[in-house]
């Protein structure tokens, strides 16, 4: 059984820290409130009898013993870092109700076949070096060397200057990767950072896929003439293009998409930006998302296509730049099976979900058969200190976490 | 005769003043650059024989005696001051070709009936001080005395306090305002500021009024959720709604202004503006123009109605402020009459047009019979070094105001 108030008095501890004293926190990666966080997490792991290792690039890994040492373990995790004012329970209720796990486990003095490893991922978001998950990236190989000295904070210490000042090895970058078959699965549990669940009545989330994002720069340029002395018939008002734009996304991705399907233009930006100028330039940021690759590549290729129609329309100059375009990441069928008869067991309800967001288990799946699950989060607000996930829905994720759990460790 | 080449050597005098040798000029009002220009121009008053006087907030007058020195003198001016990296014909060439009148009626040795005077208005850019036509508006008794102290430029500096370091006496504002009969008439050169002249091929305008703005600022509130994890039908996206405002802004001008609304989004600025969040807030900055007060008025409402609509069908909040609500400035037939007459008695081919910019004339229309003569500008382009007024067409105009001129002073 999930002990819940040991569960939400760790989560109280760790909001503490970097925290702002109204349930909000701000840790970015490698910061000193960063740094503390995973220190606690490393003494709670040492206190719960774990075997504690730090890579070069700061993930912290404990491993529970299993009957079988020679096994490839199974893998809990999730990370502690967070956005600048972010919510207590993004990435750090995925590692204290892995570590209830754990301590569930030792409760019930259960030894599973293999064994169960923890880990804490460094830098999943990106909000310091501009580019997140950067501990599970180097966990499978997909950090470049090269990105410890080009990727910098806004201050511009660059990441191996951050992992030095942290005690870290950034030189040791090519011992953190691990292969396919070392673990053998990973699960995540995260707070959804959706209204999905919440909308539909369900506490709990089976992950179907990761939805990565792929991404436009798009920026029309006209005239910026006097606003008052042009009449309409003469402009070139780039923000009219742009504004059409920012509708054609959304009736393609309905129109076009499959029921998975979003795009947002989260970025707008109008030049010269006075009252009394027509926009002589207009740049949006178009972010699509899908766990189906067919149907997000066919909404990209209208949302471009409409990018360039709107531009001849209006006789405006565009530039259309695609600055990320990633593949989505299905998850095995397998794994939310067994979390689905978990679920099932224990009475959770359950839905399954795409996850629009990344994580960690984005890139740890190219190593290990990967899980997530997800719990229902307050209006879906995250990234925010109004970020909340009900305690009965925490008892629920970390009960389907522990059962999924002990199922996979015991196969 | 015009002495197009004494003209432009005035013009060149000029632009080096604040200038950035590539024909832009950066003038603020008061600034050291300012008081430059404004002192050159007090010298050249002098030189060509005029009585000069500078009121308590800066505007320079120089007055031409006439054969009846009892009658209300014909005015002529514009400004000197200019807005950051403007150009060098903005203003300028209005005063200029004002003083280009007087040294050829001397030249002519003609005595004029009427007193003809120079005005150069300060401050008629709003760049400074936030609120521009402040001369003018003095003139008119139309700048309350409190505005002295509380517009401030950026630093902080009061209009009072500006006015007090170039050796004015703001404590004598009220010595400023002239009433209506103290002038005959008032006359005032300007470029287009716009690119009709320039599409239709003409040199000059003749200005049928003055289209004041009716501003308003909108803000839509939604809600700023994750981009990739909240479906298309969970969202309050505010750029959404900020899009549909931004197009039926220029759907109700052509569908229920007359020919000559106009109406721009000039501002939109999007929060948090990041690629990953749907915007929960997008406010946007319209202005809306006509010489025509009705339709003005009526697309006003329109536009508002538009606004409060799309809030409710996209379910946000959304706050209409009245930012200005100028009323046009119809400018008296009469006068374009004459200049009218004065064009085709020198052949320059003229069209009437509406001015969408605002002047010094708007605020001296309440105690003069005003009339405005437009020059071509090539592109419509000004506030911009690259503004430019062909010869021919500063000729052409000079030649214009000066003959208006000769026929108002002999009335």
């Amino acid at each position: 059984m999930v002990n819940l108030d040991r569960l939400l008095a760790d989560l109280d501890a760790f909001a503490a820290i970097g925290g702002d004293g109204q349930g909000g926190v701000t840790r970015l990666a490698f910061t000193p409130e960063d740094q503390s966080a995973r220190n606690l997490f490393q003494d709670k792991l040492a206190a719960a009898g774990l075997d504690v290792r730090v890579d070069a690039i700061g993930n912290i890994f404990g491993r529970r013993r299993g009957r079988d040492g020679g096994l490839p373990p199974l893998l809990l995790g999730s990370h502690l870092d967070s956005v600048p004012k972010g919510g207590r329970f993004d990435g750090t209720l995925g590692v204290l109700s892995a570590l209830e796990v754990i301590r569930m486990l030792d409760d019930a003095r259960l030894e599973t076949h293999r064994p169960v490893e923890l880990a804490c991922f460094a830098a999943e978001e990106s909000s310091r070096f501009g580019s997140g998950t950067l501990g599970s990236k180097a966990v499978v190989g997909k950090l470049a060397p090269e990105m410890l000295d080009a990727l910098r904070d806004a201050e511009g210490r660059t990441l191996a200057e951050a992992l030095r000042e942290c005690g870290l090895s950034p030189d040791h970058l090519g011992e953190v990767r691990r292969r396919s078959g070392e673990y053998h699965a990973y699960l995540e549990l995260h707070l959804e950072q959706g209204a999905v669940l919440e909308h539909a009545g369900f506490p709990v989330g089976l992950v179907t896929g990761i939805a990565a994002p792929t991404r436009f720069g798009v920026t029309y340029m006209g005239r910026a003439d006097h606003s008052g002395a042009t009449p309409m018939g003469l402009r070139r008002d780039a923000l009219v293009a742009g504004a059409e734009l920012v509708l054609s996304v959304r009736r393609v991705v309905l129109t076009h998409g499959s029921p998975t399907s979003v795009g947002t233009v989260g970025v707008l930006r109008v030049q010269p930006g006075a009252m009394n100028v027509i926009p002589g330039q207009a740049s949006l940021g178009i972010d699509l998302r899908d766990i189906d690759s067919d149907a997000k590549r066919r909404i990209a290729k209208k949302v471009q296509a409409a990018a360039r129609r709107i531009a001849r329309k209006w006789n405006l100059d565009a530039s259309i730049e695609t600055l990320t375009d990633e593949s989505p990441v299905p998850l095995p069928e397998r794994i939310r099976q067994i979390s689905a008869a978990a679920c099932q067991a224990c009475g959770i309800p359950f839905l399954e979900i795409p996850s629009g967001a990344g994580h960690d288990a984005m890139y740890i799946a190219e190593i290990a058969a990967t899980g997530m699950i997800f719990v229902r989060c307050r209006e879906g607000i995250s990234h925010n200190p109004a970020e909340l996930v009900e305690p009965q829905d925490i008892a629920a994720g970390a009960a389907a976490l522990a059962e999924t759990a002990l199922r996979l460790a015991t196969e």
